[in-house]
């Protein structure tokens, strides 16, 4: 393809909560890079590498043997240096210095708003490319790492779910999703939860035990509830409700941040490919300031400012599933 | 919803190749059937054991915590009577004896056009469930158990790649899919794989042995060429012609019927859960003759002859993905 | 081989905390019980289901395809009614009734107080098999589903230091091991932990701090520490003395449950299917009121009492080596 | 400890077929030299590599985050060169120009034979370490990387046994171990198999059709029959016997190199770090011309023609439990 916007050397970053697949999201980058001819400067934890200059060029090679790992290697971190104008200005200079002339951030929403100050204020060329386990991004069906995390969670419930049948116990079980129900409903739905609470979908507690309890009368000796991170009030409340109103123990398991991390599934490996290369190919054909996703397996692109100002709700459908299947 | 159709008891049979996630389907059907205050019947062994009357009334607790078992409980078999009219008739007469008077069937084509027939000859209510880990059906962007297989071959190929790696080997990989190519490109993008071969896209075997050469140009040591099992000319020849021209020892590995077995991953047992709920409160809105799929994330019927008269293209994004990126 | 102590019937029943392998060594009683031409009773619930009379004959078929299942069939729970003479009295009557004339206990060494009690009270013989994940019995080297839930923790604490290397952060993992420190240690040896504190061998804070520390002025960016469950003070003081020594954020996570559920590892499986069969042959050959285990692949027969009188302490040689390849 | 020897700098190399678990080795070599003041040269490409010079320092940090990684980061080959006095006296130049003293040799029995004659002709100090997913290793319980294998191998016969059970099929599953069966008869003790071929039990194939019939004679629909790789007659006759004696279909599944890769279980990475260590502390306390290895837990050195003249034969009780429980 023709590089219009006449780029030379493109910078690629990764920001925000680490998520599976990153790694794979920037072999795609580094490798269409070459592909068409640019070169690539890999900058390490995100805005407060670009802030302190810490980048290197990176080629091929050097991207070999990493689609599978988890985690990022060019690192992560939070910067409170990119909150200021200055901290920017240093950065644009760093970009400066080294001739990139695009940028590729990776990375959920808060790594956006860095990325489209950058735009805007000095006027770089920079493409975003979702990544982060929540999938809470408007713009894209998926995020890169979304899959992956499903899988750890869900093997931890199916686990649960064996001690728990063993015990006839209830088990309440907290999930990722700071803001946002993805994570649990597809849990809920895959792992034959009894009851899924999400942020988006508030409901009182005693509505929750009453789920509980007659699932137990129509005969189930255990019971698994899943609670995403961020449902108003906490898990702990949730599990004292059902204890008080069935009478029965409850335990509670967090899972915590081995949601983040291992070998990236088949999904996000190929997705973060796919998306790599699209932001690349987009900043060649002159495009900026956008985040490209993908919807309906058709890539999109949607201006950085949707990411935070627009929300994708989470699957009505899927929700009303796992409550009708548990029964 | 209203019971249109006026059904009060339905069959369910898995049929064909197993394929994981088939369990969930099965689960979905029997609780979504209950949810509606239908009876089921499940029926053994596919139309095997249809013509042969083997079958039983099951309830929802029958099928708890089958969600996360690969295989299917309620057997698959070929069925040779099924092929003629005088053993569908007998089935049909063992339909009637039983009172159902709607059925699920859930696998590929084969058993789309051995529910067609039913359908057609006996007036029988008949909804299809894409049960299939080739992912080779029209109407729906994904089968059930697809996702799972595609999980399995690149743990493989991720095995295969620490010893290609080590051993500083060419590796010639066969993954499942007969007619289709759909495993063998997401696995070859997933895996990082040097080469894929798949049947919708055949080239000459000199243009493969020469893109490994290459790739063993640009530094790399070890190669991975993912082949589809319907690869015109066979894994064996592809392995011959990278030998004979790059002067290097290949390994072939016949990933084989591993594929069809294991754990579902949670997007074959969230495909399954809908469609199979899909399935039968399609019935119950007077539907019939109809596959259920998901495009776009949304129910998709289509004609039961569509599924084998209409082919689904692999991904030529996704083609050309795995091709770029390995260089 | 010879039925030296005239058996007919036996019964075999789970007990304490579910550990993966505890189906299969069910499996095995009932099939090597079978090939001896034994029946077997299998009671639900443990001992409270021995209390109960909560039993049923089963056969070779009742425990195909288990093998590979977490949790146990049999169920387990705790008992009340087994603390006192006359709920134990009743157990024996339901066993003379049933006309069980040998037992089989699968637990820890709260069965096997248990256990121990049936046999000199009511003079039934018992043989008991080790089935708990902490390893910590004395006279077997090893404990049924101790090695699948190092595997699940392994796989945790993988995870965890992808999240954590991408971050640089130092993780606190608590892992089971109420009273014993096995799984900690073996769990930070292959994990590559920087430090790891186990009941067994208690240290200063102000230590373990200072090892991070010193980790982190050898390069390493990123730290695990392993605690044991059991480990005095908790793993909350653990994470604040490293913050307060090093100045650097920790992060906690609790492993749990997941660590008792989960397929069982080859080795799981391998001991309990061995176990099994020799827990019946020892009935078969007129000994009682022991636990058969294993040391250095060989049999090994310890009376009850020194299950819970005598202690097996953890590797010394794995706890120096944990260390001293951290550096 | 005291440098009896007086040593400064060791090489370490990685030879013969490649294990999981080698990378943990290597990472204990290096970190147990460096604790005790001693440098590393790390080796490429075993012998090959020795003989052609191709070497580098290498340092803790070097083999960082590599104790999860599957194949070996020093690669492997087979060297011709090494099997001529000539070759051997240049790689002695090699070792001699980068003043090493000690080397520690991971791999197999051949790769011991190189190991003795560098040894035997130029008074080399050389420790071995058994690296080889055979286990067919005389002096050690097990070898680095036969857990892990098993495991693999196992978790291909649980998928096997999932598409079995559903279409009532019997699988032919051939396993690694071209000499012995240690690898066979684990796996299908663990997978609960029908019936096991291994080298050192060889049996009249009339006789293992017999037991798959009576196995299903006793209601079993589907079996599994494991062989291992150098079963003499090979794994096609042994199918072609169960067919032609049972008059039932069987589909042979060959597991070939799949068996090699991946993430070393806890046990790989546990005894590849016990013994990585102890190879090094050998060699500073004045031994050589042995293998390390594990028994009953204990260190244990042999010397190394004890390795390929003495055998290690299979367990005679496994292999008969497995054949009692599969009843």
């Amino acid at each position: 393809m023709e590089n219009l916007a006449g780029l030379r050397r493109i910078g690629v970053l990764t920001s925000g909560g680490d998520a599976p697949g990153m790694n794979a999201a920037v072999r795609a980058v580094v490798r269409t890079a070459s592909f068409h001819g640019l070169e690539v400067v890999g900058i390490r934890r995100g805005f407060n590498g670009l802030h302190d200059g810490d980048m290197d060029l990176i080629g091929p090679r050097d991207v070999a043997n990493i689609i599978q790992r988890g985690g990022t290697k060019l690192l992560t971190a939070r910067s409170e240096a990119w909150r200021t104008p200055e901290g920017r200005a240093q950065g644009a200079e760093h970009l400066r210095h080294w001739k990139v002339d695009g940028l590729v951030v990776i990375g959920g929403d808060g790594s956006f708003r860095g990325a489209h100050l950058l735009a805007q204020e000095h006027g770089f060329r920079v493409m975003g490319v979702p990544g982060t386990i929540d999938n809470d991004l408007y713009g894209t069906d998926y995020t890169i790492g979304y899959h992956t995390a499903v899988e750890t969670a869900l093997d931890a419930v199916d686990r649960l779910r064996d001690t728990g049948a063993s015990h006839e116990r209830i088990f309440v079980v907290e999930v990722m999703g700071r803001h946002a129900g993805h994570i649990a409903i597809e849990v809920a739905l895959a792992g034959g939860a009894e009851e899924v609470l999400v942020p988006e979908r508030p409901k009182p507690l005693a509505e929750v035990a009453q789920t509980v309890r007659q699932s137990q009368e129509r005969g189930k000796t255990s019971s698994i509830v899943i609670v995403a991170e961020g449902y108003p009030g906490g898990t702990d409340a949730v599990a004292r409700a059902i204890t008080e109103n069935t009478g029965e123990e409850t335990r509670v398991s967090i899972l915590g941040h081995i949601q983040r991390g291992g070998t990236p599934v088949a999904h996000d490996r190929v997705l973060a490919s796919v998306l790599g290369q699209a932001a690349v190919e987009a900043l060649l054909a002159g495009r900026s300031g956008e985040m490209v996703g993908e919807v309906c397996q058709q890539l999109n692109y949607v201006p950085f400012e949707e990411t935070w100002t627009k929300r994708k709700d989470v699957s009505t459908n899927k929700y009303r599933c796992a409550r009708l299947l548990s029964c």
